[in-house]
């Protein structure tokens, strides 16, 4: 077995090669002259990133890059193992990916790991609960649409989407104050088509982009997509800690601004009215443009509907981004974009590359379940529904989570945060939660760098309502043991790198 | 009104800078000292870009930047003005566009123009003709499958896609002795999607991609969004002209190469099988995958199938894009790629990125519609169509074209292209042809660069099969008119830039 010291790895900081590509190529270097024998195991990611200062990211990527390259092999609960060399790579030298993709790609790892046990509790999902959809009024309205108009909703349509849908959704906005017509509303795949076609219009490599610490993980990597530096803003329970933007803002040129006001994912947190209206003058008097994401606010179940940012944008300084996945339908794939008309024009090109417009027929049918009143209903429904499983959670929390843990109460949405008692790492509760039948998504997961293990987040969404106490039980035993471990179990000899055991 | 001579742009083609940016900013700064007064007509762009020997799209670039920034304001048959400083442009400083999309942004150029003619013939179109739509089968299988299985076809769905129906695809292709199976499929929005995840996935600025020249427009702008070099290699009557194309592998470093091998947009021209091989040789030599875009395969009318690159690749290196836009409903936004699987990882991370994955539901559908058989029904009856019209067209060309002009004779798909004689104008028919209620695309638009106006292509999708003729005799006229105007109506003064008047 390889001992780290064999590694012989000292990285740059100062480099413009990437700190994973240091790791890679130094692996790869050993391997190619014969140091690193067939059948050699690579020390495990977590010690690895641990000894060298870095993001497990960091050299889960570079291992990851080794097996793409044919290098290296891992087996789930094993390890990582240098392979024989292959007399013939076929297809290798065809397909080196772009540097965008590459760096997206070290973005999307996966996080869940498999389960064994026979009753798991999930509460790592975001995915609305198919058991509560609206299928047979849907099913009649598209039924009514393809019978009235089939031949014109599968025909090519408009690149900014089927004009009575814009027209609903700037209807809808402008009942919570966002002065918009149709022609401000561009209908994208989703929210995540929006992400992808507002990025790929506004910024150039290097630009910087704020975002919040944590924010959503596929933002991170629609942004490493688009090569950005990303810039992350704590977050308080206003939101967005607007001094450490400001010092952000003045520092150097922010491209643009990211943000999800209302139950933000991972947090669950809602940025208050004075916050939204102080943003708005920060990013006005730096003329940099806000892009909100709103991707949830409809699932409202506590307490009163704010407006959104738009709705405060006197200057058209703000784009919005808005979606029917985690409200109704997520496998219809639609969202919009509310922006400027200018910029709509701008954005249908972009949209007209990445796929010309979205399902005529799938916007029809979703504009006429709404206006027979079956989204306001299912909302309603949703709102009933996560109000139950918050209350039951929030009370689970506070019944057996040890005092030293706080979280989020958030008034909607379906993501609650979780800080853990000191010494707690998110990464190992998993590993063990997944043994004893808990779910969730660890912290590390919604930052850039390495200050994630000390969260957790928990998502009603799919979890069933008699199961939340229990999964609140186990996970809560979990902590207990962990915190119960003396740090005194650390083992450190003098001038050696330190490992927990 | 503004004279040329006024505007003294001289135009440095050694620059960095493009050319179009010259001129914009040329003519921003005319504005700017008040040279050019509010309310100047600029000169027309046909005629600027001839005086400056350009494209005219260069020109039209440069106006419509001037435009968005609200520096001048076009009107419809009048011409383009400059406009009154306004005293406060609100949300420009907060939206600049990336490079990527200014790029693509200036391939997207309208092209048809308005026709005021009472009974247009619509030779341009080549979107299919919805009036054959089998409709009410497509309204029964969507009806079935959300009867069936409405939960799990509106949930979150596989990035990769509806598992039946990349099974379906792999085997239909394997009908056509490629041999795949669903791993080597992903599910896209249109073919209009692949390429832009195929790009994004392949290509980093500056890299080179051979393309066909003439080429499908719209692959030229999500080219320039990847801000890729353009090496157009002309088209032979047995496709791609492979010695031209070996010259470029041999002189530079080419990242992938482009091709419609069959029924080629615009040419309609079918690549044969020798040469296929030739070019599966020639690439693999030179280490480039091959991009084979098979949009409209399907759509054969006379003649034997060929195989698709696809099927001849033994390397592994052939990329295949396939759509059900062309031969089936265009409205659904459905499209394949095929690929090496751990290419197909890839892609998928890409798809995620774009819009995490195309709708269960009307994948579902498709596979049924499919599996009963409607499908095939449908191409059948295409074919049959198509083959009249082509019929009628090919004999409408020989009886009422000029003998100088020549024409493809595609077996299958919608383009025929025309090589108009010689001093004959397709941008000049067009504006013609517009007003005497004929229309079709003109050259210029398939070409990076200026040979297009001695072309153009006629499409028969959308033409009515009884108009046909009737279309052609409207064409061959105004060519013949063209024609009957001397050389010597152009008028040129010595020392000054020549117009034809």
């Amino acid at each position: 077995m390889v001992q780290f010291e064999n590694l012989r790895l000292v990285l740059d900081r100062g480099s413009d090669v990437p700190l994973y590509e240091q790791v890679r190529s130094h692996i790869a270097q050993l391997i190619a002259n014969g140091e690193l024998a067939p059948g050699s195991r690579l020390p495990a990611t977590r010690e690895l990133a641990r000894e060298l200062s870095v993001n497990r990211a960091t050299i889960a990527s570079a291992y990851e890059t080794l097996s793409t390259d044919g290098l290296v092999r891992s087996h789930v609960g094993q390890g990582t193992f240098v392979l024989e060399a292959e007399p013939h790579r076929a297809t290798k030298p065809f397909w080196p990916f772009s540097r965008a993709m590459e760096a997206a790609s070290r973005q999307l790892l996966p996080t869940t790991p498999p389960t064994e046990h026979p009753d798991p509790i999930d509460f790592a999902s975001l995915i609305p609960d198919e058991e509560l959809f609206p299928v047979e009024p849907f099913r009649e309205t598209i039924d009514t649409v393809l019978r009235r108009r089939g031949k014109e909703l599968l025909q090519y349509g408009p690149v900014a989407g089927y004009p009575p849908l814009r027209h609903y959704i700037a209807e809808r906005l402008a009942e919570r104050n966002v002065d918009v017509k149709a022609e401000h509303v561009l209908i994208v795949n989703g929210s995540q088509q929006g992400l992808d076609l507002v990025f790929r219009a506004l910024v150039n490599p290097a630009d910087s982009v704020a975002v919040e610490s944590p924010t959503y993980t596929v933002v991170l990597a629609v942004l490493a997509h688009y090569q950005a530096r990303v810039l992350g803003i704590p977050m308080t329970d206003r939101g967005m800690d607007l001094e450490a933007l400001e010092s952000a803002l003045t520092r150097g040129s922010v491209r643009v601004i990211y943000t999800m006001p209302t139950f933000q994912n991972p947090t669950g947190l809602t940025m208050d009215v004075e916050t939204r209206r102080s943003l708005l003058r920060l990013a006005g008097r730096h003329g940099v443009p806000i892009i909100e994401d709103d991707f949830d606010s409809e699932l409202r179940f506590h307490g009163q509907a704010l407006p959104p940012i738009k709705a405060l944008d006197t200057e058209g300084i703000v784009l919005y981004l808005g979606t029917f996945s985690k409200g109704l339908f997520p496998g219809l794939r639609l969202g919009w974009i509310v922006a400027p008309p200018e910029l709509v024009r701008t954005l249908s090109r972009a949209k007209m590359i990445a796929d010309y417009h979205t399902s005529p027929l799938l916007q029809a049918a979703v504009f006429e379940f709404c206006q027979r009143g079956h989204y306001q209903e299912h909302l309603e429904h949703l709102a009933r529904v996560n109000r139950e499983k918050s209350r039951i959670l929030v009370r689970a929390l506070a019944r057996h989570f040890p005092s030293e843990a706080s979280w989020t109460e958030p008034e909607g949405g379906y993501a609650f945060w979780i800080s853990l008692p000191e010494r707690v790492s998110s990464e190992q509760l998993l590993s063990r939660g997944a043994r004893e039948g808990v779910l969730f998504t660890p912290g590390s997961q919604f930052f850039t760098g390495n200050e994630g293990d000390r969260f957790l987040r928990l998502s009603i969404s799919r979890v069933p309502t008699d199961k939340i106490e229990e999964g609140v039980r186990r996970l809560a035993r979990l902590i207990e043991q962990q915190m119960a471990q003396e740090p005194g179990h650390s083992v450190q000899i003098p001038g050696e790198p330190m490992f927990h055991i």
